[in-house]
């Protein structure tokens, strides 16, 4: 636990200035990791049952409450307060509300850098499970497509200049298997993430017999890391799935390039629907690709976000450091303890 | 004007699916223009009442009707609708309900491509001078502490190895020159920003005989736009504010490192004080350098952000393209008309 | 094949500007696919032999030619001419100097378009096989370490400041798993790259009987591609390896950041060995950890490299186009027909 | 100097480990700094006998000695040994072979660090003009193009949709400005590199009373360097120019998109003459636009160059760290002493 939370743990005398404390927390990037954080904190503290830390009458009790904390958040009502220093430590200030001082039990054989890892895995593995879902509606509509047009003919092109006639359906089958192996990728960004780092504590283990394997099962995932070290410093699973993304974003920039190209007057190979494309009432004769576009347009944001967290970690010493390891909306951060 | 927000002006009779409106829509990136967008509305106001357009008693009438809705900005007050496309709809929009029909005029002599090169020129000039300012109290800082340690002598390092004795003033100057460069490239950011894109219309000018000078005096240009096609596609500004803050990250990431280094028991060089470092409840002995690991760590997000920037732009045909440009809280946007 | 080096094939009646030519060629880059070009120049023999398109008595003139051509590049003694546009075209000039027209024949059933695809993919298959092997070999030199020093007790560091002692063997293994996640992920860009696009001819298929299964088999592949466009478009191989490679360097870079540390007098925790450090005249007190600090400084290169290619495939339409897609010694070329 | 080159000057015993030289040698990297080098060493030698260290008959002999290398790089006939750790060494080593013991005055009043910085510092001025001067041809004969095209109509686009007609002067004058301003930026790389470090020794300056003001008019620097760490340290040069670079490209990126585009059979609007285009010999109505494609390709090689050097002065500790910093044909090295 940090100091700005629990003085009375610290020999720190002085309060954080506040411009520290604004750059310091970490709040608004790893937010998104609260149903994770909470479905963790749930399996936890089944883990301490089974080994007697928490009784059997105290463990619905947290449950209801983690439980309540979940419903809260998925409403969107749950508050973030300006002294929530991290997710972890929102969701321990909101237990503590709810049911009292058995909130701190969870406390026990864990630390904020197995547990933020953990999250992490979870959140990897969720988004991965997404993108093959998406990847798969995405393969099954281009072969209706390709089937629909077997037979359309043509000009394939290299250089931009026309070479040899083509079918339709067999041009989106090359997006089709450009997809498909992104597929490929994700359950391997999958895979990666399925190794449970819970039980690392800060660095060096816990002095509990807590059953990993078991939470793991709880918790969906494969397997538990052997080494304590690499567990609360690997970040991998989050760089294997932004490769992944990088490289399957960079597809779909070259289809959304195809697209804005057939839609101009002078190709007139493809029009995209009214309710995909935007017009301009100073130019009525406007219909833009803006969706065609767009899919063009996003790799470079996640190849930014890839090299980012390569950034990052360049030269980092092990094991845990305060930075903030991967970026945007699926940020998350290194707490220091 | 888009067809979304002016059904009546488009010859669309179906209305945008609602993934394609969530996807289209730039409010999250452009709502950080606000204050530029609305400051560059009052002074086109001036301009078109230089010309007739608007007539000597409907100036005020815009004008405090502008200023209200700033006042609002600042104050967090101001509401964005799900129906705002991007922050010139989401201005527009609340002027019509503030002061009626009146609020259609700002249209005349500008289109959407037009104004949001502007705020964004505006954005950056403002960003810039911000960073230099900031980089100049941090110079000032450095040479007070140098003056005060000019003559505490520490090792020099190469490869972090002891090689020939140096002073500290002498050491903490070094930092001092890293910095005065990088405000040197603010200030090249700040120029490059000074030329105003106003008046270029949506890709070919406009029809109105509009003093684009003075607009440019009033709002702080140094000068216009020659070129209207690389009026609305040029954001060369962007990149350059961007690759100066790359740079001077880049700096200030030395910094960081070496004063992580020097806070280690091992070297024992520097303290950081509390209000500036965490503590541990678990390990008391601890005081962690977390300014000084986030000084190392930003670096990557901003030449990711870079990157991007220079990705979105790669091979894109002139003039308007719908892509997100540039990222994050200084994103802005293409429009599309 | 492309007019400049077969002029009665085309229409064009001028020659190749110089600066374009020197920009146009690829040689400098695809020289380093010559062993992988003879070797599937020799498998294609075969194929076309069983197929009946070379002779029973012409297939050992084409084997010797070619063997002989393979010799001479591992001698270092094949010589570049300056009419040579890329690999395919000097190995051609170079078979029809020793065999005559024969060599000509190479010709049926391929195209240089998926002739350069088949070339990368063999040099992706080749490169992950090695890099798979250094790694396995660092991992089993690791494990010998730490048994070795399994009860060496070490301060564990989070914040680069002191937390919990560990052993050394414990964080030496923790390189070990970084690792082993780098070897799986060599061994998914070895697969990726075992699908032969031989076959799909410039863009649409060739007119020949060629048992695709068979060549792929002789040239150790395990599958071979479905769809033509996307077989010599997609580069995808050579990402999964310049992903890998930039994964596992990032990881590399953090292991030397750590020797360059523990090499300082103050940490004074490792002291490299004189034939992998360097000294100085000037300062004989020293012992730089020079092959450290290039473990830790190489890992933004190779990110580089996998951002080039992104940034090269961005946007790009299908199928055939000139570009350099990967870079430096492992670069690769689209070629143009 | 470092002891693989002069031993007796070391404590080290033994001999490099041949994988660590390999790794460790900068010659493939820094030769390109050669007449930068052998320049600077000639206006040293001035600078040393204008304060008595080098005899009024010595300085010819060095002069002539060092010309004779000159002449031998020009020519192409240098020859590098195996021996030869890095540019500075084998310059040493020849002219130590031209003119005898000699040669060996010019360490005097200077370390490599300051030296191979100097070196860079030339060489970036150098590249900057060279780049300032194609952007000037470039953007005279845009003018004299849009001059004879300045009424000739043709769509203007947004969206690659056609929006409203605009003048083919006006739009190759839209590439005029985005070079002007690439122009610009050159001249701030060249300004930035115009500052000398000679002088600043290992990392704290020489103890000899050299006029570093003549020696910097002599080779063309603007001024000198203040502070001798951040003088040895700095790389900044090289990033100013690699961010012209980078951005000058991707606006030739957009060129050379609009080209292709304008290239298609589709659109029509341009025809490459035959000297800068390739043909096929299977499909003979092709004329590809390979230089267009080229121009569009190359800027994410640049951008791959200024992030690595970004990347690998993430973080570093000042001042001197073995690393290639810069990348490819450019790169420099710091080497160790």
């Amino acid at each position: 636990m940090a100091r700005h939370t629990d003085k009375s743990a610290s020999r720190f005398r002085e309060a954080p200035d506040p411009r520290f404390w604004r750059l310091n927390r970490s709040i608004d990037f790893d937010r998104h990791l609260a149903p994770y954080d909470v479905a963790q904190s749930r399996a936890h503290a089944r883990a301490l049952n089974r080994i007697g830390v928490i009784a059997d009458d105290e463990l619905p009790k947290l449950d209801e409450g983690l439980a309540a904390i979940a419903g809260e958040l998925e409403a969107g009502e749950f508050v973030f307060e300006p002294g929530d220093e991290d997710i972890h430590m929102a969701v321990e200030r909101r237990l503590g509300a709810l049911i009292g001082e058995l909130a701190g039990k969870l406390h026990t054989g864990r630390s904020r850098n197995d547990q933020v890892a953990t999250d992490i895995c979870m959140a990897v593995m969720d988004a991965s499970a997404r993108a093959q879902a998406r990847i798969a509606a995405a393969m099954a509509e281009l072969l209706r497509l390709a089937e629909a047009h077997r037979d359309w003919t043509m000009p394939g092109y290299t250089h931009l200049q026309r070479a040899q006639p083509v079918y339709l359906g067999h041009h989106l089958l090359s997006w089709f298997w450009m997809l498909s192996r992104d597929f490929d990728r994700f359950a391997a960004a999958r895979r990666a993430a399925a190794v449970m780092p819970l039980g690392a504590g800060a660095l060096a283990g816990v002095n509990w017999e807590i059953d990993r394997r078991a939470v793991a099962a709880d918790l969906g995932f494969d397997s538990v890391t052997v080494n304590s070290l690499d567990s609360t410093s690997n970040r991998d699973m989050v760089l294997d799935y932004l490769s992944a993304a990088s490289i399957c974003l960079t597809h779909l920039s070259r289809v959304g390039s195809e697209l804005v190209i057939w839609s101009s007057t002078e190709f007139s190979f493809a029009r995209l629907s009214e309710p995909f494309t935007s017009g301009s009432s100073i130019m009525p004769q406007k219909q833009n690709p803006d969706s065609a576009e767009l899919l063009r347009a996003k790799a470079p944001r996640v190849i930014g976000d890839f090299t980012t967290l390569l950034g990052v970690l360049h030269a980092l010493p092990l094991t845990w450091t305060r930075s903030r390891s991967s970026t945007r909306s699926r940020r998350s951060r290194h707490p220091s303890r």
